[in-house]
């Protein structure tokens, strides 16, 4: 049974502060953490100051077994980080010839010379391992002290992210931090609420006092439960049994372990089935066709889609009869169906879902105020409209129809495949 | 000349820190505090642990003078924000009959009883004034002790939001940590590389050193620069004054103060003019779309939209010629341009824009490599093809091309507008 690790992540940057860019670190460094059986302790944000770097530091130190740093690698003179811990910690900076020739060759290759300023990037701590970046002039640095593991990283995400997988992992592993037996799952659930999910689980989770931690996180329909094992008190093959149980529990609304989107299960399912998806979405606006061509290689299984954005633009690229439009409105049960229907027929497809709402803050009438929305699907065995109504701004509203459109269809082709045995 | 205060965030959740949730508060609050004038100095994010709670605060309350907290104030065991600062602050928490009266009203709208957990939300600090939660259970606490000032507010954005406007600002005001004098000012610019915006800017800074805070924030394409007063060194008048000098020296970089969308600006210009669009995507599949449905009231303008994810698609929906697709390519610029002028004449409007490109990760050829990307421009007096090329991952390639697709035709309105002068 190995022991836990308490981490501090400290992440340097004015523009976190001022509210210009998101702290993304966080949320990527810690979910990477957690699924390495590793829980991050504390993270704190603080500007490109020296004096509150220091204290920051010599606090983490003091407290912390394993301490990341990020950002303030740059070759500006408000990148302090080095220097700064350097002076903490009372090592000196070593010159580094490998990342110069490597600093050298990168700037060679854009056919310009490195300033001085650009050389200060290639010093490290005393004693300290050069992590490679591929991306960026910044090397991080790995330094092992005092019983003490410190990982200083570079703040663009798209350099500290491969950096991170690529030779940190590998070294907490071959560091005994990361060990085989240390578990943890995540569960992914749709269409059922926070409080029955933990209703549902809670029972099993009870069963392991002290050993497991668990915790819920709902967004937009989905509610993802974390599971990871205390210290290394559950092995993976435990937390795997676990995760049984709790598919077993939520029955229709278990998604899947890990976090697959339900667009991906959606493209799989017809991939599967060698069908093909059309869309029209008008309140929704395009955001249901993203969700799609974020992954790559949808375009075998999603045709394309049609945002239709006034009465005009439904008529004439969908052929909506304008008599169904007058009879029933463009945001009726009527109008999704038969938009659905248009696009699955125009894209030539085999299914096809719709949108049509009041998304807000304006629109609406008194039998559908803001919020409602009409979501139609065209199948092989016919075509449905469904009424919905959701609370909260634009945004939420037009979100939360995505996922329900999404959810609508996976659960058609799971209740097919049901019908099909 | 009034003085600088330090404020520190305490941000508490275990889903925070295992990268479950993004910590919206920070950039949220910072934003907030930074256009009022105040600097947020830490952000230090934990979980729901007492001990770390008492440590983290407790160091708060030693160095800050404004200390804001969010989360924790909820019914339920791991809500423990409350009982914890009583503690440090050596306080007793006091019951507060119109927050419990408050909150069964809010209960009975619902047809339920508040259990014995909600009636904890009913306590507050000895000393401490409510702040009233329309949109949750939990108020918000503001207590001024030891030249201090708490703040404690509740964790879901949605309520958090309103409070600080409705409440705390005017709060902070009454107390005097905000003052007219305070400046502040964001300049947004598109198109132009980080460092040339600071080349251009920073002789402008230098003239006011000591008094002038600056950082710059690049993201796909925009790059904005924010400008505070340190202290109250610069009135609101001179902050606005030094933003006409940097709109001078950017020319047609500059895009605006504070933080219009180019996505609106094209759409205001659009509709200045009386004229509309019409989108055809393909390697931004619905992006470009989202980007103008985000903003309500569109659709007089934006009339909508085709994603024609593969060949069938482009020439069914759009009528793009097969032969034109087999000689040039479903990813050139011809492709583009046809792409965009379908679009215009199926949806019967003014100006299109489109877009088809290799995002990455598969696909391209020798010729066209991954984050090769075509933009087309359909407008009264012409139709124009336009080859980019973008580093970086599939979302990165996506969001650069749906940036110069708006960037594009932005410009196009101003240049149009200069022609007709």
């Amino acid at each position: 049974m190995a022991q836990s690790y308490r981490i501090e992540l400290l992440t340097l940057g004015n523009e976190l502060l001022l509210g210009l860019r998101a702290n993304t670190h966080l949320d990527w460094l810690g979910g990477e953490l957690a699924a390495a059986g590793l829980t991050l302790a504390r993270n704190t944000v603080i500007g490109d100051d020296p004096e509150e770097i220091a204290s920051c530091f010599r606090e983490a130190w003091r407290s912390g077994e394993i301490i990341i740093t990020t950002g303030g690698l740059g070759p500006t003179t408000d990148d302090l980080t080095r220097e700064t811990l350097a002076r903490i910690l009372g090592v000196s900076l070593v010159h580094h010839p490998p990342t110069e020739a490597a600093l050298r060759e990168r700037f060679a290759a854009m056919g310009r010379e490195p300033t001085p300023n650009n050389l200060k990037q290639t010093y490290l701590l005393e004693g300290a391992e050069a992590i490679p970046n591929p991306n960026g002039t910044a090397p991080g640095q790995w330094l092992q002290r005092d019983g003490r593991t410190l990982i200083m990283l570079p703040g663009p995400p798209f350099e500290l992210q491969p950096m991170w997988r690529d030779a940190v992992l590998p070294r907490l592993r071959r560091a005994g931090y990361i060990t085989e037996q240390c578990g943890s799952l995540q569960i992914r659930t749709s269409g059922v609420g926070e409080s029955r999910v933990e209703t549902e689980l809670q029972p099993v989770f009870d069963g392991y006092p002290g050993r497991l931690q668990v915790a819920y996180c709902a967004h937009q329909g989905v509610v993802d439960v974390r599971l990871t094992s205390v210290g290394h008190s559950l092995s993976q093959e435990e937390i795997t049994a676990i995760g049984e149980v709790c598919r077993e529990r939520l029955g229709s609304g278990f998604v899947g372990f890990g976090d697959p989107s339900l667009a991906q299960l959606v493209l799989r399912g017809l991939r599967e089935r060698e069908r093909t998806l059309a869309l029209a979405e008008s309140c929704t606006g395009g955001m249901l066709a993203s969700a799609f061509t974020d992954i790559c290689g949808a375009s075998k299984v999603f045709a394309g889609g049609v945002v239709c954005y006034n009465n005009d633009a439904k008529i004439q690229i969908l052929d909506v009869p304008e008599c169904l439009l007058q009879q029933h409105g463009a945001v009726s049960a009527e109008t999704a169906v038969a938009m659905a229907t248009a696009a699955a027929e125009r894209f030539d497809t085999d299914y096809a879902l719709s949108t049509t709402g009041y998304a807000g803050p304006s629109g609406g009438s008194d039998a559908y105020p803001v919020g409602t929305v009409f979501l139609g699907l065209h199948a092989p065995g016919g075509a449905w409209g469904r009424r919905l109504h959701y609370r909260g701004n634009r945004g939420a509203v037009q979100q939360r129809t995505v996922h329900a459109a999404l959810d609508w269809l996976w659960r058609f082709l799971n209740e097919e495949d049901a019908a099909d045995v």
